[in-house]
């Protein structure tokens, strides 16, 4: 038995054999050939073969995931039939006498570069197809066996690199039973993907494809981040039983969906789900949800070709509004910039996209499409309990102009006979230091705070969370983190308004009894989430933790704080 | 008479002829020719003209500026000559029968974009050549008039849009007695080298080259930021009146020279100046500075191809401090990473160098550069007065870490008989939001702080102080700002310990006095702002600014604190 250890990146236990998911080395060296003809000949043989292939995988993703992820591979179909790439390759076997392999890459290595300066959401696309589908076709050529993650039809951990997004579509949740990455954090694209899937997953291990065999059995444990590679029998019982444990507790935690969530000490606390489109409102229910403490309405501008109509956000936001029935409904406008780009909006190259125009600053810049999104926002407010949330808040002025648009929209409406609720609150996201520094300024005029983690500790620690290099600055738990988010609870309790965080450690083990001794209100996570974070409140005393609070804001390192805390 | 307003960069004012300094757009659209004999004669006599006009313009440039300033247009002259470049525009123009502007564009573009691609400094300056000396060709091609600051020899003030690195390279300060750009903030390059060449500027204009004609007389203001085109005789009496007061104020100024920096009501503080390279000595010395308050070892590193060894370093560290004869120096350890690039390190792309592996973070990661670096400070301590300190430090960790390889390397050369200083002060930059929050707890350990507010005020707002479409979320004056730096001075005090400042904030007239009553213990700048701090503090009342500090750190926005400050 081997050991490994990685980034405990999403709950539970897996026992499992491993699967190999390799993006292997393909040689395209230019190299002469004697009988052109024959030549393209074996190309074409390749392209049949990968038709073919790309063809059963179709089928068996729209049969067995669904016909959305299933389109990717009619993408990479046309592809393969479209005569101006495959022509340019012919010919160029043909006039160069040069191997297919070589002809295959110079070609496609051409579209790529060319599809990605574009600088297009759409065509970046389109230069990945070709990437997926030239390396497909080259594995033909040189008969190397390229994986299709969809074809799993046995219960496995995937072992990878990194799993790129054409990975991840394919990823059947049915045999997948938890996967170990050897790159990427708690915060990469696929610790996301985990969670959301519910299967455990360990990230950032390093060295687990240098180490782990095809068919291995092998254990992970991704609560503490544990890897067992070829377990003797007591281990393997050992886990089962944690496995089966995990499942009890997972039953038990499900009894708690429809209690309110309540401390120890009898202290209520909300807790509610971060969402991003209205099908997710299902999980938020399913799972006990309070409230939604974030709607990120990005994903309904994203993946199309203009903005979004009033109509069609006014469709989606009463949709979640009236499915939460009453319950508080926190609705972030418009995050878009940064690492989140539009393609129908031309937005300038920046140098550090992170602390450029983004968010409200673009919403500003852009004012009528900001009063779009209000004017939807104002007119779904019948329905539920809205409450508007301006992300990026960075001075006192940004808010005030956000919300005289807001006002302006709201009597223009009104004068029209349009039914606005008098009841929406309009908060602001603190994910900015200064604005956690002027919290107390701030509280006199916003309703509430929600604090957003991800991005106050990148700008608090100058760390880009998704920069490898510096990620061991990105620390929740630092002392100056909770420092700046006492300060914020406290400034908002002293006008008598609340304050939630909907970041990532709003529904972090170790965060959660610090939040509650620092007074949060609203703890906002994934929806599968909740049911844990209500039981783990359940046995906590909100007493007990605001007298170790102080105790905690004086220590000197974010590994002090979590050794602490794990002592509890 | 007309008047413009732009963003004051640079004090003093200046009256002379307006000189519109304009990149003009070329044509080079393709077009086919019957002869193309014929036009590569053309292109011929073109490239002769550029060399006729590039030899007077170096000749001048030697003459007047300096041997050094001369050597880029030695470089353009190498360009001309070279048959790599020239050969393929003759062989386009011959073989597609295509006219000269478009051969020449196409071919230069190709090398332009291969030099850039190199991802190199000195490989990227190779492109700035090839762009300049292409315009230069192509306006000769055109018949287009290419302007050459260095052949103005009259006295003037430059208009234009921005000044690129090959325009400010031919200013010279006997002709150019002041500057107006368009775009630009206070901290763009071409704001600090006005203040660095002591002349009168105003950037972010906006409208300057469209309103402003050739020859018309201009007055600029560099300290209001006014512009006043062809003024009237009343006005033109005014500010020749203002000019001269000016030069009476610096007159005065002189007298404090040998002064120590007292307050009104007795109390000293330290005013210092910021220096990159041991040249900037006499300038420290000559503006009465009784510190260096930052020394950027930066420049050491750059504009070469190798690491500069132990020696060099030993030797200009060991200039610098016997120069200042005993007078505190603040070396800053290597900043290197974000927007300043070696060509001999070969650093990965970041998606946002702002927030990436700078400064400390690379030295950390790079140990054996930076024993290099501490060891050559070390040896050359016994030579003055020597105070390290680490830049970005985010976590008391990373400072931890930094120490332990200084005390080593101390260790190292004692054990070998090598004589060390025994009173090093060891500090830190504050610049990170998180290590101002902390600075009680960095207070135990580290000698003194100095605050960094250019990049403090760019985290703490989270914006890219380099990005023209956020800069008005720079803002020194933002109270969030101010409360950081007082905890920042608070916490050094009650450990006995002091707190300077040597980002641009320092010898900014509206927050002197607030830094004043914060308590600030050292204010560096740049040396050509010294005696006026000095005079303007020899005004303040420290007790006085104090009892004012509580009420500037309860006001809510930058706005604000800037009205109530110039009301005192």
């Amino acid at each position: 038995m081997n050991r490994l250890s990685g980034i405990a990146a999403s709950n539970g236990i897996a026992i499992a054999k491993a699967f190999r998911l390799e993006h292997p080395e393909l040689n395209t060296e230019k190299k002469n050939v004697a009988d052109a003809q024959a030549e393209i000949e074996r190309f074409q043989g390749a392209v049949k073969q990968s038709i073919a292939e790309l063809q059963i995988i179709k089928e068996k993703t729209a049969a067995e995931i669904s016909a959305k992820e299933a389109a990717i591979f009619g993408a990479h179909l046309l592809v393969l039939e479209d005569p101006e790439l495959i022509g340019p390759i012919t010919d160029k076997i043909n006039s160069d006498s040069v191997n297919a392999e070589f002809a295959l890459k110079e070609t496609s290595d051409m579209f790529i570069n060319m599809f990605e300066a574009m600088d297009n959401e759409y065509m970046k696309e389109r230069a990945a197809d070709v990437r997926d589908v030239s390396t497909r076709v080259l594995a033909h050529l040189l008969g190397v066996k390229v994986q299709n993650p969809s074809l799993i039809t046995d219960e496995v951990i995937v072992i990878a690199d990194d799993l790129t997004p054409s990975d991840t579509v394919q990823l059947n949740p049915k045999y997948i039973k938890g996967f170990i990455t050897d790159i990427g954090g708690r915060t990469s694209h696929s610790a996301i993907l985990a969670r959301t899937l519910e299967i455990p997953a360990i990230v950032g291990a390093k060295t687990a494809l240098a180490t782990i065999d095809n068919g291995t059995i092998v254990i992970i444990d991704g609560e503490q981040g544990d890897i067992l590679i070829d377990p003797d029998d007591a281990t393997l019982a050992e886990y089962k039983e944690k496995h089966e444990a995990y499942s009890r507790q997972k039953a038990e935690w499900a009894k708690l969906k429809n209690e309110a969530t309540v401390t120890k000490d009898g202290v209520a606390v909300e807790l509610g789900a971060n969402i991003g489109t209205p099908k997710d409102l299902t999980g938020v229910l399913d799972n006990g949800g309070e409230a939604i403490g974030l709607y990120r309405t990005e994903f309904l501008y994203m993946g199309r070709d203009t903005f979004p109509t009033e109509e069609e956000q006014f469709d989606a936001y009463s949709a979640v509004l009236k499915g939460m029935e009453g319950k508080p409904t926190v609705v972030r406008t418009l995050d878009i910039g940064g690492d989140k780009e539009l393609s129908y909006l031309d937005l300038p190259k920046e140098l550090n996209p992170f602390l450029g125009l983004r968010a409200i600053r673009l919403c500003l810049e852009m004012p009528d499409m900001f009063r779009t999104q209000l004017r939807a926002l104002l007119r779904a407010s019948v329905h539920g309990n809205l409450k508007i949330m301006f992300p990026m808040i960075a001075t006192l002025d940004e808010f005030r102009q956000a919300k005289a648009l807001l006002k302006e929209e709201q009597a223009k409406l009104e004068s029209q006979g349009v039914a606005v609720s008098d009841s929406i609150e309009v908060g602001i996201m603190v994910e900015i230091p200064s604005t956690a520094v002027m919290a107390d300024t701030f509280a006199k005029e916003v309703d509430f705070f929600s604090i957003g983690t991800n991005d106050l500790i990148q700008y608090t620690m100058a760390a880009d969370r998704m920069n490898e290099k510096v990620s061991y600055l990105y620390q929740p738990y630092n002392p100056a983190i909770l420092r700046l988010v006492k300060t914020v609870i406290d400034a908002s309790h002293k006008e008598g308004k609340w304050t939630g965080m909907c970041g990532e450690m709003a529904g972090d083990e170790i965060a959660i009894p610090i939040l509650l001794g620092l007074g949060l209100d609203e703890f906002s996570m994934s929806a599968s989430s909740i049911l844990k974070a209500r039981s783990q409140l359940s046995r906590l005393s909100k007493a007990d933790m605001s007298a170790k609070v102080e105790h905690i804001l004086g220590l000197a390192t974010s590994q002090e704080v979590e050794d602490y805390v794990k002592s509890l």
